[in-house]
């Protein structure tokens, strides 16, 4: 009864997914549904982003939070389309709550659209948004037993960002380790280091090869 | 239809918790039920915890992930009961779940229970697990507008660690802000501020503080 409940929601749910991601792919826009724990830097990473897109690419956000317009007040701080979705309690975002709030900005006129999920790393993973990508963002001061505690979250990711690592000297997380977690789980997926504060250099590419990723998927039309 | 699913499955839910609570108040175990998103640091506070607990106090701990043993094992090196429940994906811990594992551990010599949840700062705030404390342990890691975010899970605890306050001189986080965003949900609830890392003093007491408040609950009999 349980089961046949939840495949019943997620069908719903799928239905409603197919259309958004058929409206995405004819505008030509490059959506992105980013997952993580609270407080891993979502937020902070798509703020980076937003500094660093070249000026003919033209973003839009969607924030998720149970309550609070915190994270998209920063947003629009930047001048950067955005809008609120609060959940008032549900723990994750769904494809209704995205087809919704679409009216609300001007996709017309976007290229790339960052959803920002609500912060968890357990039930996001199961609702489809109708985005072309999703993005996990994990960071340092969660540790680096992450993907073997969470593997459904990792497993469904198409990149993987990890954050923070300007932070390493100060916590007991093994790269190496990390890394071999996501291996088992999703063996191929494209994986990025970076620190969204000051402009600290990172030895793989940071920020900047991570929004060179964006770019080539948009380019390569998905 | 949804909602009314829901409350069966909640109310389901509750009659199981009522009958762990009746076991732990039979036994006179203090059951403690600590939610957190990933990482925050559960089980290093339960660590810090088991390393202060005065001799005759009998502790054991329950530990609560999608998959893996790795908190289990950490536990276990410390000569404490621990049992480990893999809940395959399941988003947060149930009273049923509880009732399962009980016969794992030796609860009638046990005094203290530490339940350790999912890492979730939303679901697991609905399902009682027959604890009679719920204690919600947030990080300086990730940020001081959780509070704010994710209201439901601070107003439902009975205490609320703050961890890894080693780390305030790395991170923009306005201490006042946070504990604002507490009070605004839940006043008077017993406040804490530790480092599970070395022996760091803090201000307020840290984790001998938290201990005194849990030997202080077990003698006062809850």
């Amino acid at each position: 009864m349980k089961i046949q409940v939840r495949t019943a929601i997620l069908g719903a749910n799928d239905e409603v997914a197919g259309v958004n991601r058929a409206v995405f792919d004819h505008l030509g826009i490059l959506a992105l549904n980013l997952m993580a724990s609270p407080g891993a830097g979502k937020t902070s990473l798509i703020m980076a982003t937003l500094d660093r897109l070249p000026p003919h690419i033209r973003p839009a956000v969607i924030e998720g939070d149970l309550a609070s317009r915190i994270d998209a007040d920063l947003i629009a701080a930047r001048g950067v389309p955005v809008t609120q979705i609060n959940t008032g309690g549900g723990c994750h975002l769904d494809a209704p709550m995205i087809r919704a709030a679409l009216p609300d900005l001007p996709i017309e006129s976007t290229d790339m659209l960052f959803v920002e999920n609500v912060g968890n790393l357990v039930c996001t993973a199961d609702f489809a948004l109708g985005t072309q990508r999703q993005v996990v963002v994990a960071s340092v001061p969660e540790g680096h037993d992450k993907p073997y505690k969470y593997p459904a979250m990792f497993a469904c990711a198409d990149a993987i960002v990890l954050n923070k690592v300007d932070l390493l000297p100060y916590f007991d997380f093994d790269l190496d380790y990390f890394w071999h977690g996501v291996e088992l789980v999703n063996p191929r997926v494209p994986r990025f280091a970076v620190t969204c504060r000051g402009k600290q250099p990172v030895q793989d590419g940071g920020v900047d090869a991570w929004v060179a990723w964006l770019l080539d998927t948009l380019e390569r039309g998905h």
